[in-house]
């Protein structure tokens, strides 16, 4: 029961397994550039993930720059995508000098309504850039219907759904292209990192361009690159992370059924949705309190839990139209009040990973409970 | 004398000392975010550079593009740079939605020329972005002398020039701002990494913001920022790294006067500039080869150097002007035929590093004297 207990905490590979791995670095003084641990890495995530095209990047943020990028979306273009989701998804889009347009979430899985998506749409719409926020899939054929309608290039911010498959078919497979995060706080990760999927393998050749500054040759620069490359260190943590995984989600699943346990009893405690054919990431716990039915809120709740050292996280909370650069950006909805509006001030993602142990379990649900707190 | 012998070779910490500390890490599990060691690495650093401001960055290209955001640049403003430089250096400028302005180099020191930039300056110019190449360092005094008059910002690429001092002041401390990379290839390295330094202590929290997605808690969000965070096993590469750039510089520096003994002899063989009162990085050691008065063509030494295991390195040829996305760009010059089209052609940078043994340096001078290849 060791507090404070956080949201996440990472896996770690064998201390020796990684001492004999990096020896070979030393041995070699290959350190980057995709060096022999970086090839291997690559390999193995695209067969772990069943993808065509799995381009290492030194982080999710990079990843997503580059993947917003490879399709010569003309400056200045609308990109729409959700506020409930971290900075990087808007910021990145900004950065590129395209205009982030923020639309609806659906209310039963928080991820982009394809409705409101739909609403979004104007002549300057180039892209969507959907989030499977805390392991949620997206409605993947609906977004995929109105991008081909519109023709828009749909782009996926798959940081919370490492290893999920839909109907058997990797989830880094949907869309034009599927950005991955392998940050510390991520099921799986590479210290900082990051991953660009796609179905086609012809797209390998364009990213590994856009992270490598364009070099294909000593003689020939071909396109606009930048520096995404991931170091031999990170992709020996990756390599041996990655048999962690799955006992780690193992853990995580029957953490997620525990929690249920008690909480589904609880009314005004929304649970996250169940979806049929989808194998879940584990990344997430969250859970929509709603105040009015429950008779607490949410930041209640996050008090009293931070009093007795855990720190659940009021995620997505501030969304990315509190944000300065954004405030005041109107959010795209079919309804009166935008969903996320709502949800927003609800949400609350609990502890989630092995090291959450049975008693921070019991003390979690005596505060949901009203005995602690 | 191992074969093949290259430009850069990478200084390496003792293994058990970063065992050692990296055990640390697997302890604590602290793994990026401004961790323990990151905290350590910059306030080493700006001792080490006498710099008031010390910002890591994942890379020295993603450290550029927070430079280039740091000054809130007009989208589309023109930013006058060189060509004889590496591709990041204008693909920061492109992707972040800026212009790049390529200007001639000064003949003697191949850093921007003072004159050729004055000429480029349009209504459309926001800032500069000169390069210390190969360690040599700018024209100081008359760049900054332009910026002023012209109310530009001026950023250098120090990438090349990690400790150079100029009469005793740190190079980082120049203009508004200096960027260096700690790429495998500089003589400081953190395997990839990088770095924005200013001599303004109040500059940091704006960098700490572009740097880590414009947090500022976990309720605001300030700015439009990306993830440049460098992680902790880097963070402890540096670290062990910083105590040994001095023996290696001492090793360069006697490497440089062994070269320049063999080679001041040579007609048609141009040296480095001696800069008064410039302490030397010693980054690279760049000669240029004047086929017309030598009798050979620099890329006739590099291929007789090639072929006894001696990759000698064309930097920078091609130049950006030479690069798809730039072809066909001019390059603006207030002589007849821009200097930097000549020199691309006749510039080599030597094997240069303390893994380069005495009977390198004696194959080496045997090419040059034409006795071998």
């Amino acid at each position: 029961m060791p507090r404070p207990l956080y949201v996440a905490r990472p896996i770690m590979p064998d201390e020796g397994d990684f001492q004999r791995m990096a020896s070979e670095v030393w041995k070699s003084r290959i350190l980057s550039n995709g060096g022999p641990f970086h090839q291997r890495l690559e390999a193995a995530l695209a067969d772990r993930l069943g993808v065509s095209t799995a381009m290492l990047f030194n982080n999710g943020t990079i990843a997503l720059l580059a993947a917003l990028k490879m399709f010569d979306l003309p400056p200045g273009s609308e990109v729409i995508t959700t506020p409930l989701t971290f900075a990087a998804t808007a910021h990145a889009i900004t950065w590129n000098g395209l205009e982030p347009v923020f639309a609806d979430v659906d209310p039963e899985t928080l991820t982009l309504s394809p409705d409101a998506v739909e609403k979004a749409i104007t002549d300057k719409t180039s892209a969507i850039l959907a989030v499977h926020v805390y392991g949620t899939v997206c409605d993947l054929d609906a977004l995929q219907a109105i991008a081909t309608r519109h023709g828009l290039r749909l782009i996926y911010d798959s940081a919370h759904v490492f290893g999920t498959t839909v109907n058997g078919r990797g989830i880094g497979t949907f869309g034009d292209a599927s950005v991955f995060s392998f940050h510390a706080t991520k099921l799986f990760h590479t210290l900082e990192g990051g991953m660009i999927t796609t179905g086609r393998s012809a797209d390998a050749e364009t990213i590994y361009f856009l992270r490598n500054f364009g070099i294909k040759n000593e003689e020939e620069v071909v396109s606009v690159g930048i520096n995404g490359k991931m170091n031999e260190l990170q992709a020996i943590v990756g390599l041996l992370n990655l048999p962690l995984v799955e006992a780690e989600q193992a853990e995580r699943r029957r953490l997620r059924a525990t929690y249920c346990g008690f909480l589904a009893d609880l009314p005004g405690i929304g649970l996250p949705p169940e979806q049929p054919g989808v194998v879940h990431s584990e990344q997430y716990f969250p859970i929509v309190v709603d105040e009015t039915v429950f008779g607490r809120s949410r930041d209640d709740l996050y008090d009293a839990l931070k009093r007795i050292g855990i720190y659940a996280r009021k995620y997505f909370h501030p969304i990315c139209t509190d944000f300065e650069p954004y405030r005041g950006r109107p959010i795209v909805t079919t309804r009166n009040v935008a969903h996320v509006e709502t949800v927003k001030r609800r949400v609350l993602c609990l502890p989630f990973h092995s090291g959450v142990e049975a008693e921070d379990v019991a003390d979690i649900e005596k505060v949901f409970r009203g005995e602690v707190g």
